[in-house]
């Protein structure tokens, strides 16, 4: 099916664009009403990640509401734990955790490599948001990062000091790496998945990136982050390392296609770091917290300092739940209204 | 009073050491048995702090058992808020929070500026502590950044995403820098005060600089910091704002002696970012949680790259309350045996 808009596509395979293409991080989810309406009438965000149908809805609704330049699929990283036998659960405002963790190498033997078909309700999802969008704009497809996804399944949830995680790596690498492998080995399954039911792009989020040293991550989530990009080479990937400022030339060097920033990292030092590839971010989040003029002027600016080509526009983060609808479209339309031959006359 | 051992006070300065001293961010607290029996015996963290004789003696005890170059008074960033009016709870294991958070401008205005005497109980924890230590190694003082105390007014407590702090930044500009200026004039009367009750050196922790962009921290957090620096001409001046790797370069522009740093930057990218300045960091404090062998290894290689002078090793965040005490000795001692003729030779 050829897409009436590809310009994420164009701009992540390094093209020309007219304009920027742009969309959120978190742009199907709790921002929006009609989101809401829908998450009610079920028994919670499980059910709604594994119902294709009403995933593929909540989807679609930024496109619809928004006029963001691409759909991420409605799903959860987690989703890749459970196919190797290892339960979350939702807690509403408390996000997510997991009633078992894993304690020793045991637990870790224990767990299966999960396959595409444990994720058949997103891969269907997938189907059915791509039929439905009717190549409106490109589908992006996702996972979590190998280490990150390690973290959520060593510390039950999220943690001030990650001290259970890197306890384990930094006292039983070998049993880290086994399940940073397995987790890997399941990643991959699944995202070959994704490709093969539609999605059009692949982002994979180190959220937890941030609190490893350079050395560290050049060890426990470098070498995994290759494997995945290996493993779709008929796909642009963009990488996220949330916090990995010190990351960027070595995610950079993968075999990749974007490289996402967070509103730490300066675009133009990002530049000089990835060379050829395209970026994406960097807004804060907490921007849309101001006025829409303080909206304007800061997107503006950020547009300035990336330079309008091999750019995608995003926030840094996913955007926050108590954040206005209105102050998202308007920073969706500020990009998508910036006038690129401005900065290409200068 | 001359001190015995005044390398860190040296190193600080940028003359030469012939070793390289070390201490630890929370040296003084839960992962020693000493201090765990002298905090059993009071009500609570609060009284520890607003008993001049007991705080001296937690102070004093990593100095004693663990053999650190240096003594930081034991008290809490949050002291400088109760100053000025807010009251803060200590709840055991979920960390600090405030019954009553500012909301307003009128929660702003209403708000005192603090004098040195009522922090009293830190003032004479200062002068025990001086006079019991009897010159054998200097004893640090120190406040939180106005930033970062901003942070916990406002939102109470930690937070994932710092909304709260950062919608007042963001949509009040006016209003954040009237509480910022409250809070550094506050913080520059109590950092006096602790000079003249004995502190050799003052160190000002910047906790959550890291959620701030460049051009935020630049905007609400630097001029603060300056102001600060420059109240303090006649003591060595330790800057630390953990997360905010952006802002080295500029801190280090600040009439400041030493940038503090986390395990995320790296060391030599700090040298050349910071100049003269002396630098000081930054073990991953979960480096702790590995053998000793390890741990030898990856401080061997900490030192080796930040050089063995104009240097204070330390961790790049406090130590953790689950770390063995006996590690952490073995980490004092691997910094204090280091040869570093081996360096300077090379």
């Amino acid at each position: 099916m050829i897409l009436k808009n590809d310009l994420l596509l164009r701009a992540a395979r390094g093209e020309k664009t007219e304009r920027i293409p742009v969309w959120l991080m978190r742009q199907a989810g709790r921002i929006l009403p009609e989101y809401r309406a829908v998450r009610a009438s079920l028994s919670g965000f499980k059910e709604l990640v594994e119902t294709p149908d009403r995933a593929a809805e909540v989807t679609i609704q930024p496109v619809d509401i928004l006029g963001v330049d691409a759909a991420i699929i409605f799903s959860d990283i987690l989703v890749v734990s459970e196919g190797m036998g290892l339960r979350y659960e939702m807690e509403e405002k408390k996000g997510p955790y997991f009633p078992q963790t894993i304690e020793n190498p045991q637990d870790i033997e224990r767990l299966r490599t999960g396959k595409a078909e444990d994720f058949h309700y997103t891969l269907d999802a997938i189907r059915i948001t791509k039929k439905a969008l009717d190549g409106r704009v490109p589908l992006i497809g996702f996972a979590g990062a190998p280490f990150t996804l390690l973290c959520y399944m060593v510390e039950g949830g999220g943690s001030k000091t990650f001290s259970k995680s890197k306890r384990l790596l930094f006292s039983d690498p070998d049993s880290a790496k086994k399940l940073l492998q397995k987790i890997t080995d399941t990643t991959i399954a699944y995202l070959r998945g994704q490709v093969e039911a539609g999605a059009d792009l692949i982002q994979v989020f180190d959220s937890w990136a941030g609190i490893l040293s350079p050395q560290a991550y050049e060890e426990f989530s470098l070498p995994y982050m290759r494997q995945i990009c290996e493993a779709i080479p008929d796909r642009p990937v963009t990488l996220f390392a949330k916090g990995a400022f010190y990351a960027r030339k070595s995610l950079a060097a993968l075999p990749c296609s974007v490289i996402g920033t967070d509103w730490n990292m300066p675009p133009q030092e990002s530049r000089q770091l990835v060379g050829n590839k395209t970026l994406q971010g960097n807004l804060d989040p907490c921007i849309l917290y101001g006025s829409e003029k303080f909206i304007t002027e800061q997107t503006h600016a950020m547009i300035r300092e990336f330079g309008a080509q091999k750019y995608i526009a995003n926030l840094g983060h996913g955007v926050y739940p108590d954040t206005d609808p209105m102050k998202v479209k308007h920073f969706v339309e500020t990009v998508q209204n910036f006038d690129i031959q401005s900065l290409e006359a200068l």
